[in-house]
């Protein structure tokens, strides 16, 4: 497996596949790779003739006060998993490479990125887009392919690929967890005991939430307010939203009469970390 | 020669073109085509095997007091001349191809687009960007041609190109002019023949101050001073902006010590009327 530094690198590489014939899947992943990474990529492998993996720390979906600079990082980890899942190639650029000096120019989604992490988090998905716009114009690859965990980003990348024409098409993935519930997630490395314990509030609030829409209750509010009430149980969380909104306009909308989104982003201690499930 | 309106016809058949490893050239206008939209084709042809020229009139860069329907339409004569210069597709979407009723995602590019024709029309290159990225996307060109006369767009399109690793190599081509040296434009049909003639000093003023540059003055203001008072000389011209610019950061700069663009929009009653010099 090849690992690649440069933008000239991968397009060269790209090119040449596609001068075979090969078919071209890109998994997009700021690193520190889990399971549901790796789920992502043996779907890619099995759906396409070469899967490129981009791990890219994007600083332009952060804001001022995240956690751009405490993001976990492990290349060399990155490369064990890749290789197992079967990548060909690992693409891992520094921000100068993917950012010049005078690097101007934005992609936006504007609508369905109004709520949820949207809302809490106001430039995040102009940085997702623009970092997925380009490396889609680096890797040109044939199919995409995201998780459902990031099930809004899944949404704007989706709206923006048909809004722009793009040749790509964008594959869903489901959420891959722990054992005990818990959504895999780079993130969860920033928990303490007590706090990975705590986290599991998340998961159980999913299914709950689930359960009672699979049961047949159409009153989202009803969902909702019995999820909070899960949620506000637990000492170390703190709600940052719990939505159910229309899959995939991603407007708010309390009635499940069509294909919904519950989606929650909870603080436990200083780790915001997210859950969801799709109702089609 | 093919006219397709739809985005899957002009995919299907550039995937075709592709195939056979035909290189393919895109010349995207708003139509009404004149001399200067011929050159561009006529290159383009030079250039590559296939030439798809894009005629549309795009809403999204017109501002709400601007000439969008007004704008001059003509695909008939269109065709003749694209058939003519050796075109091989003419794409002529409806406006509602190109935007779907949900359409939220836009290309903005920054800095580059402060100053001239963006400080003038706020919103002109955000959908000029948009359209030309979708361009881009549908046609998937190898060389995508565009006119020096709109200088600042030229300087936009490559800033954007190459934010996003668009594989796509912009060709700027020159100024084509009538015989008495006013620029060709498709927004020259608005002129009462009074009008006509009063546009003539756009011309003037940038061949007298493309002379003193050539004869080594160094001194913007010198060169803007002397060229607005030849505008001021002129009646029906009332100057929206006379300015020279680093080429192509787009940043004002009074001082001929590098590349320069030296750029005007001037009104000619109500229609407004641009033109330009570039000094490598």
């Amino acid at each position: 497996m090849q690992i690649e530094k440069t933008v000239v690198g991968v397009k060269a590489q790209v090119r040449a596949w596609k001068k075979e014939g090969l078919s071209v899947g890109l998994v997009p992943t700021m690193g520190y790779l889990h399971e549901g990474h790796k789920s992502l990529i043996e779907r890619a492998v099995k759906e396409n003739d070469k899967v490129v993996v981009s791990v890219f720390v994007n600083p332009t979906q952060f804001g001022p006060t995240e956690d751009l600079e405490s993001y976990p990082r492990d290349l060399n980890a990155d490369r064990i998993l890749c290789e197992e899942a079967g990548a060909a190639l690992i693409f891992a650029p520094e921000a100068s490479e993917m950012y010049a000096e005078n690097f101007t120019t934005y992609v936006n989604t504007s609508g369905v990125t109004a709520e949820l992490c949207g809302k809490s988090r106001p430039i995040h998905f102009r940085g997702v887009c623009t970092v997925v716009n380009k490396l889609f114009n680096i890797a040109t690859p044939d199919r995409a392919y995201f998780g459902e965990k990031d099930a809004q980003q899944l949404a704007v990348i989706r709206r923006m690929v048909r809004d722009l024409n793009m040749n790509v098409e964008i594959v869903g993935c489901p959420i891959i967890r722990e054992t005990d519930g818990l959504a895999k997630s780079s993130r969860n490395t920033y928990l303490s005991p007590e706090e990975r314990q705590a986290a599991l509030v998340l998961s159980r609030a999913i299914k709950v939430g689930k359960a009672m829409v699979q049961s047949g209750e159409k009153d989202g509010e009803k969902v909702l307010d019995e999820m909070k009430r899960i949620i506000s149980q637990e000492p170390l969380a703190r709600i940052d939203y719990v939505e159910m909104v229309k899959w995939d306009t991603i407007e708010i909308h309390h009635r499940v009469d069509g294909p919904i989104l519950v989606a929650i982003a909870v603080f436990i201690g200083k780790t915001r970390l997210i859950d969801n499930f799709i109702q089609e």
